[in-house]
């Protein structure tokens, strides 16, 4: 049997109120948890300041060794807003207004003081790109190639997100499930690596956690298989309660 | 006059429950706004799941190209917990039990039924590292040259940090300071970008939000010397005024 193929994304997040510490990120978690569903593992995130070296160096990087890649944040109308004309500048093309995304603009600021200057950039895509729709807010997302260039706001990003829904090959969606226990980790690392190596194809992640007073921890059993994840989780919780652990199914 | 050196980190945020969205970070910003304090500029951050491979790459990239360069994730007692393993492959050294953390684990599982072999696997340190207390829960970080290496859960790392706190060398921290306006951004694209060349040495970024039906931005101006931030301040907000528009002084 031939081994099944594993579709793979990054997402590159672009912004220097990331990196100041100024705004939590909320786009590394939907866009993983959105691709997840498409079938499509989010491989590897890098965020980067607003300068169009690291952009560059980011974009050909993970552009080259992952099926797709997406980016968030920078496409704005103002001066700090410069993913297009980088992204643009690591494909090696030039910088053309999309003339859908200037009718989609000029109808979205007809009663809102006109198409200006500064609006119209949010029409300029590379060469070659077509656009993604964004209900919300005027300016489309951007699609040339294998990437995806997406807004920095997160609900906008959930809008474009969505108008791609369904439309990217992937393989079959990873399946987790928790399996939870009031339990210090430490003292059953041994028989989570048992379930893990006794079930090929599975990975198990530990994830301890305090919480009113006690000591506990979810174990996520994850593959595409679903019919492997169930025969794990069950050999999991057997081992557990076997060993006098106090375990709840589904996590806690 | 010496253009003022900056002082730049990297962080690497290792994890598998942040790549299939799980767990939304929290390391980054608070990494972030500490590093900030200290007069280090958080550069870029990486994202990478629980795979040796990754974690090498990651690693030596960004040591060779900042002053210090932190790592998040990875050191707990189960099996996939390999940062320990995959810095000291990509440093090129061996893995040893550290004698001061053998101490502290034992102290600490003393009344918790003993330090197990998983558990004394957080007394795993490459070759040539110091500790960095932990105060919270027994396993110590890890220091070994530029890397610091750090618990995943935020508390911990919080811990961590503070036992930092005041012993790297930086320079002068970044002032930030806001703007906040009931305007849409592309409205005063120009005046932004001229409050940015005239004020050399600021970074202006810009930050539009939906709220109470009204669009706003607010404008955060940065830069190390903070008299040159108050200036871009007030003239920034001088000319947002003159336009019409409705300003509040400290971002909205």
């Amino acid at each position: 049997m031939e081994p099944e193929r594993i579709w793979t994304a990054a997402l590159i997040v672009i912004g220097d109120e990331i990196l100041s510490g100024r705004t939590q990120d909320k786009n590394v978690a939907q866009v993983a948890s959105w691709l997840n569903v498409q079938g499509i593992r989010l491989a590897e995130v890098r965020v980067v300041g607003d300068r169009t070296e690291a952009i560059v160096e980011a974009v050909n990087a993970l552009r080259a060794r992952n099926d797709y890649c997406f980016t968030t944040g920078g496409i704005g109308p103002t001066h700090d807003d410069i993913t297009v004309d980088a992204i643009a500048e690591a494909l090696g093309v030039g910088v053309v207004h999309h003339p859908d995304a200037m009718a989609v603009l000029t109808r979205y600021y007809e009663p809102r003081g006109g198409l200006t200057e500064a609006r119209a950039r949010m029409a300029r895509v590379p060469e070659g790109a077509e656009l993604i729709p964004n209900r919300l807010s005027g300016a489309p997302g951007i699609r040339v190639g294998n990437l995806f260039i997406m807004a920095g706001v997160p609900h906008i990003t959930a809008g474009m997100l969505d108008a791609l829904t369904g439309t990217l090959e992937g393989g079959r969606p990873v399946v987790s499930k928790s399996v939870g226990c009031w339990v210090a980790e430490s003292e059953v690392a041994d028989l989570l690596r048992t379930a893990e190596t006794t079930h090929e194809g599975v990975s198990i992640g530990s994830y301890p956690f305090f919480r009113d007073g006690r000591v506990g921890a979810n174990f996520v059993v994850r593959s595409p298989d679903e019919a492997l994840v169930d025969r794990c989780v069950a050999d999991l919780t057997r081992d557990l309660e076997a060993a006098g652990k106090d375990v709840t199914g589904g996590g806690i």
